[in-house]
């Protein structure tokens, strides 16, 4: 935000897309739009929209995929394109705590693609889908000229409030699920070619930027603890989310940088690379993990019950601050370290500078 | 078909997506995923999705507008667009006889996009919204890089069972409301620049082409009234979506040409460019009015009540014939005659020829 602006009023002096971002075009239309309705229990803003409905709460999210800005047909196969297109947003319902039910997808797509690449992007979905539960139950197919353009809507469930990403208290403990930066690094890899890393190390990372692991049982756990306060999914990396549950939750963060788990595969990478494996797990989006913040006193146990149902590693990885102190990052030593934030579609996009 | 292609098997042989066209690849979606799943009453192949939801069905339907495809910067602005993107949502809602409630917009945008244009498009969205009573509660923004592709979910409700594609028995009354032709009237008036027309029938056929209005209401009272056996809307144009009730209800379908209702406007346009306002009315897409069939002894009087508490008019263009007739127009002396089909995504589409 810059000096003299009214914070009420984000991007009011914006003239493009570009200058107003990803966030304050969604605050624009939230101001517009965010007005009670009759049932909604979570509008615009949060990872999925939740509807009171008689006897069950019904979640709704969606997600759009564009050829070339969120996949590229040299290095991800459409199989992975498929799957991925319904695992970004199985893992907004894994943020609410919810259980994904039925998906619509809108494909447009130009004419001259072959039918056999369409049956690998529906075999990467069906598998997904399959793997999670998941019934394609309609959707929309048109022509586009340039590229594919995916855009999945999911439906999913709960029994009773989802967790949003307002809730966080001062004090509470900060957790995430699985490993971070893993993306980032496979990202790096696919960009710099063939690494000098066993082919296990690049495999690991690649796999993890081509295709995440939504974490719906992760999810559902976490919120039945009834311990859980808020949530989000990393997509665009933890300095960017975290400030997403700081922001709507009205508190600060500190996240203790020794703390963050990164996978052996990642700091392998980056040691080859010369990069800074905390740099790709503070800063790197689509690692798709689950950030949640949590009662204090019941963090560590809440850590261990999830790990050990689901097989996957929760790292307690800082504290919810006051409101004021923003959201910082430190090291082993105490003293605050700089952090890039992450991604921002519209300011960070390549084209049309 | 070609002529010893499995029927079973559409497009088996087709190499592109062009070939396969709009309708073969649904098909094969439908092939793939359309396994009965728990709670889907309605999937794959129809207006909206419906699903046993307690106490309600579910309706939901998504719909994509891409660019200088479903319209141009040039002749649409962006407040009509904002308010297309939902009317021909709602418009498969009405399908169903449902009621409209919720929606979730996917906006892919460039980076480049004036923050004033798409404050236009909120507008006309939530103007249309507005009218028709539905809470947009969430959606996704990400850039895209040559054009803007919008993508609206709808999320809508009926109490008991949805009116179908499939249901149309031999013998039905066939039913349409309001006019025909008038979007294929209007496309053909804005590609040929300013007409020796009045003003007035210029405006009416360039509105009826920029924005749609759904018939929401008189969806609802069709199926309420309990008489209609399938139901439709007319995107595609009449002899492609009248041939989608007569496949997915195994019959087939007269209509009588000199029946079906055509504006004064539409006949007037057709008369200075020298065109078949039959032609648009059969073929046209775009009119997003509502296609139904219904017991003959109660069409007339559901035609007339319907018309009577909407204003909307309603005619009966024809009748439901057995299964192998197809689907054919014919003239005042009874005589058959051809009618193009209508648009297909793909094999329509001017590009990559």
């Amino acid at each position: 935000m810059t000096v003299g602006e009214d914070p009420a009023s984000p991007g009011d002096r914006a003239a493009t897309l570009r200058e107003l971002g990803e966030r304050g075009l969604i605050e624009r239309v939230r101001r517009r739009f965010g007005v009670s309705s009759p049932g909604v229990l979570v509008g615009i803003g949060d990872d999925a929209a939740a509807v009171a409905w008689p006897g069950r709460t019904l979640l709704l999210t969606t997600d759009t995929l564009v050829e070339d800005v969120h996949f590229r047909r040299s290095t991800a196969t459409l199989r992975d394109v498929g799957a991925k297109a319904l695992a970004v947003n199985l893992s907004d319902i894994a943020a609410m705590g919810g259980e994904p039910r039925f998906a619509l997808l809108a494909l447009a797509c130009p004419p001259t693609t072959p039918v056999a690449d369409l049956d690998e992007f529906f075999a990467g979905f069906a598998d997904m889908a399959g793997r999670h539960g998941v019934a394609l139950i309609g959707g929309d197919t048109c022509a586009a000229p340039d590229r594919m353009v995916l855009t999945l809507t999911l439906v999913g469930e709960v029994a009773g409030a989802p967790v949003r990403r307002a809730g966080a208290r001062s004090g509470d403990a900060i957790l995430v699920t699985g490993t971070l930066g893993a993306a980032a690094a496979g990202l790096a890899a696919l960009e710099r070619g063939p690494l000098q890393v066993p082919a296990d190390v690049s495999a690991a990372v690649c796999r993890a930027q081509r295709l995440p692991t939504p974490r719906v049982a992760e999810g559902r756990l976490l919120r039945a603890s009834g311990f859980v306060t808020s949530m989000i999914d990393l997509s665009d990396g933890l300095a960017t989310d975290l400030a997403h549950i700081a922001t709507e939750s009205g508190v600060g963060a500190e996240v203790r940088l020794p703390a963050l788990p990164i996978s052996d595969a990642t700091r392998e990478v980056a040691r080859v690379l010369g990069a800074d494996p905390w740099a790709w797990a503070a800063s790197g989006g689509e690692d798709y993990e689950l950030l949640c913040t949590a009662a204090p006193e019941h963090a560590e146990s809440l850590a261990r019950r999830v790990t050990r149902e689901t097989g996957t590693p929760v790292s307690l990885i800082g504290e919810i601050q006051p409101l004021g102190t923003g959201v910082r990052f430190v090291d082993e030593a105490k003293r605050i370290r700089a952090v890039r934030p992450g991604f921002d579609h519209f300011a960070s996009a390549p084209w049309n500078a």
